[in-house]
């Protein structure tokens, strides 16, 4: 349902955010084990909608282009593969047009509430998710053992 | 989102809900404006996994595998394009297995929201939504006036 490039580019956004300096793609990839290329192209996309910037030179890399407490995972989802909700009839029916038929309405209410838990999540919340609510889980990418309160991102 | 598969689908089993006779494949494609041999395909999927039965014979086509007071929304998608839940960390780590971390669970409670949206939902559901519920919809496939009290099939 979501797709491997979503998946990737929280990925990459949740590593984003506890690191202090910019990081390459390089980097990126190998913590969050996607592949160089791929990243590359889904780092892009983020970077035209400002979810994350991108500084050259010799510390260059990518940063998050907004704190972490105002990015949610909505606005990460929209840069990369966004979500279209149902405006219009599908079948281009004239007597529809912006009426939904049952059917529709339906699929799109669906779409409304996954827009809505995606808005109401903001980056810094998944990572304030205490440690002790996912035991057995060093969350995510390195398997080290957690920070005391949170989630470990190191 | 919910990808072309799982419209044309979708589409397929409302329409021969309300069809007493078996319906060709050419039949159903006309009515759903889907391409015939894409929908083919799809009511192939519909038939492996009995949400549609098919016929061979001179009156033969497709009709429901089941009453659409029986028939989920859920069962039609996961015919053709399977929701899969998240069971298990994506990154594959070993101190995580089937502990999600706190991204992959908020992830995951959304595809938690949409099965149950979707596994709450019949066929014969959509097709009891009144006619007024939906003005100027005489949904879906044919532009005539609905029938009194529920929508047009027709």
């Amino acid at each position: 349902m979501f797709s491997q490039t979503v998946e990737y580019a929280l990925r990459a956004v949740v590593y984003l955010a506890e690191q202090v300096d910019a990081r390459t793609t390089q980097q990126i990839a190998v913590v969050t084990k996607v592949p160089a290329a791929y990243l590359a192209k889904v780092l892009q996309n983020l970077s035209r909608f400002e979810v994350v910037r991108s500084q050259r030179g010799l510390h260059g890399g990518f940063s998050l282009g907004k704190s972490a407490t105002e990015l949610t995972i909505w606005e990460v989802v929209q840069a990369v593969e966004p979500i279209r909700r149902i405006r219009e009839c599908p079948l281009e029916l004239e007597s529809h047009r912006t009426k939904l038929c049952a059917l529709h309405r339906k699929l799109d209410d669906a779409l409304a509430e996954i827009e809505r838990t995606f808005r109401d999540c903001t980056i810094a919340d998944i990572l304030a998710v205490p440690f002790s609510d996912t035991p057995d889980c060093s969350f995510p990418f390195v398997e080290e053992p957690a920070r005391e309160g949170r989630i470990s991102l190191k």
